[in-house]
């Protein structure tokens, strides 16, 4: 298969794993609202990155990637909890999600808040009760999303943007720790749960965590860039809103150019990473295809 | 050691091991704001009913329930984490919770969705983390408790009462699938839990989870029936507020008199369920506690 047709078929199978982890049958029946407002979330998504990493990564130490099917469905699950939480009013307060109505706009803010919650928890129960993995497996793979997604990583990053947006000064050791947390480490986690759904050795696993790290950081300073270069129709959000709001990020603290010049090293050394696996060339695609984009 | 004194030494470990659980280290110093938030309602518990159940049952299949530790203490994040949410505006809107001004409004309400998304998830690192459990113990606790805090369970039966709230015919069918998932699930996680971390038997797993259930329900009767007949000095709430508000609850279905008569009957049932635990007598008296108050 190429690139292309191979994300294209992770994200289709990514999809129809979700919808069936959160089906409404008899037992769910009287959470019918619930499920709706969760799936409605869940199947906004686009190339499904966090779980195409999942399975790449199984891939890339020998793995299939059936194997880790709950762990990228997981992921995807923590990611959809945090967007919908993220556009509540008392959050960023955002109306639209990729062209949708926000979950909150759709369904209602108590909705939303709950739909959000239950999207919290499903991820450990799949995995809990998944058929493939071994228990081992499963608790090594529950402490790595933990960890990734709460206080030590998502939820605090977002807390530490929260904190930022009210400083006047925040220079780049603040900016990048609110990035390893808000975005880096639920990349981390896909990578590295890749890696133990194939039994890899704790070379191959610290390897992953730092491709991971360095991915993530990119990924977000393009996208600081992208913030101010790119067309509307292209980002799918208002260009230039980082500016608006006064948010510091990479362009604001050195400039479109120098903002390049550092993505473009962190870029290399993602790709240097790689060289560790040996069956590297779908990531290696996957991470330019994320780190050169339409600039 | 006698009832009281076994209660009051189970909160105040409880109230130790969660500190020890989320504490502010070099590792989180970045996420300090988030976590006083996360502790400020975490020192809020009062009885510390479900890790007490957490606890007992452990010891009433023959455990010890340091065993039990990160199970109990990750069920009353669980439960923690519900109060939060729930007090939001866009939820039940409550500006105080035990006398102390609700997390919202201590910290604000973007800090208490974090706070509370934080102590959704951190639950399943801690069980996942843990040195006292099996690999496959730890599987099976995670599976009961998300399973009871998630979609089908708690979070479920919260999305129900918002409905219900909506609906001008509630019948008890409705109500008590509202109640099962809105405080029951969280309690038959306590009872189970706790019999896991004994390595009990099926049988006795089956057993502590109808205890849950009738226990959970009477409790929920009980506090239905308070809310007409006690005091607010009491019960540390507005009296009548069911009332106000609208609600269905079996004395609106009732009356007092017929529901202090199913909530006696539902007790009995409870504590007959009891008899199939040898070392039954604490359990015995917690249910009397909790389900013969002040009325």
């Amino acid at each position: 298969m190429n690139f292309n047709d191979k994300m294209k078929f992770y994200a289709e199978y990514t999809q129809k794993k979700l919808g069936e982890y959160n089906r409404i049958d008899n037992d769910t029946i009287r959470q019918r609202t619930l499920i709706e407002a969760m799936n409605y979330s869940l199947e906004a998504g686009g190339k499904r990155i966090r779980p195409v990493l999942v399975y790449a990564f199984c891939e890339a130490c020998g793995g299939d990637y059936k194997k880790v099917t709950a762990p990228a469905c997981a992921i995807e699950m923590i990611h959809t909890f945090s967007l919908i939480h993220d556009d509540l009013p008392a959050m960023d307060n955002d109306d639209f999600r990729r062209g949708k109505p926000s979950c909150h706009k759709r369904f209602g803010e108590a909705e939303a808040i709950l739909a959000g919650d239950a999207l919290s928890i499903l991820p450990f129960e799949i995995i809990a009760n998944d058929n493939e993995l071994s228990a081992g497996e499963k608790v090594k793979i529950i402490s790595v999303l933990a960890n990734a997604s709460g206080k030590s990583g998502m939820v605090g990053g977002q807390m530490i943007d929260i904190e930022n947006e009210r400083l006047s000064d925040v220079d780049e050791e603040n900016l990048r720790n609110m990035y390893k947390g808000k975005t880096g480490a639920l990349i981390m986690a896909s990578c590295v749960m890749g890696c133990i759904g194939a039994g890899a050795d704790d070379f191959h696993i610290k390897k992953a965590e730092e491709y991971a790290y360095k991915l993530g950081l990119a990924f977000q300073i393009v996208d600081d860039i992208l913030d101010v270069t790119s067309s509307s129709d292209i980002l799918g959000k208002p260009v230039g809103s980082d500016e608006q709001e006064n948010k510091t990020t990479f362009v604001t603290l050195y400039g479109v150019e120098k903002a390049k010049k550092i993505a473009s090293e962190i870029t290399n050394q993602a790709l240097d990473i790689l060289e560790s696996f040996n069956d590297n060339e779908f990531l290696k695609k996957l991470t330019e295809m994320l780190l050169i984009r339409s600039f």
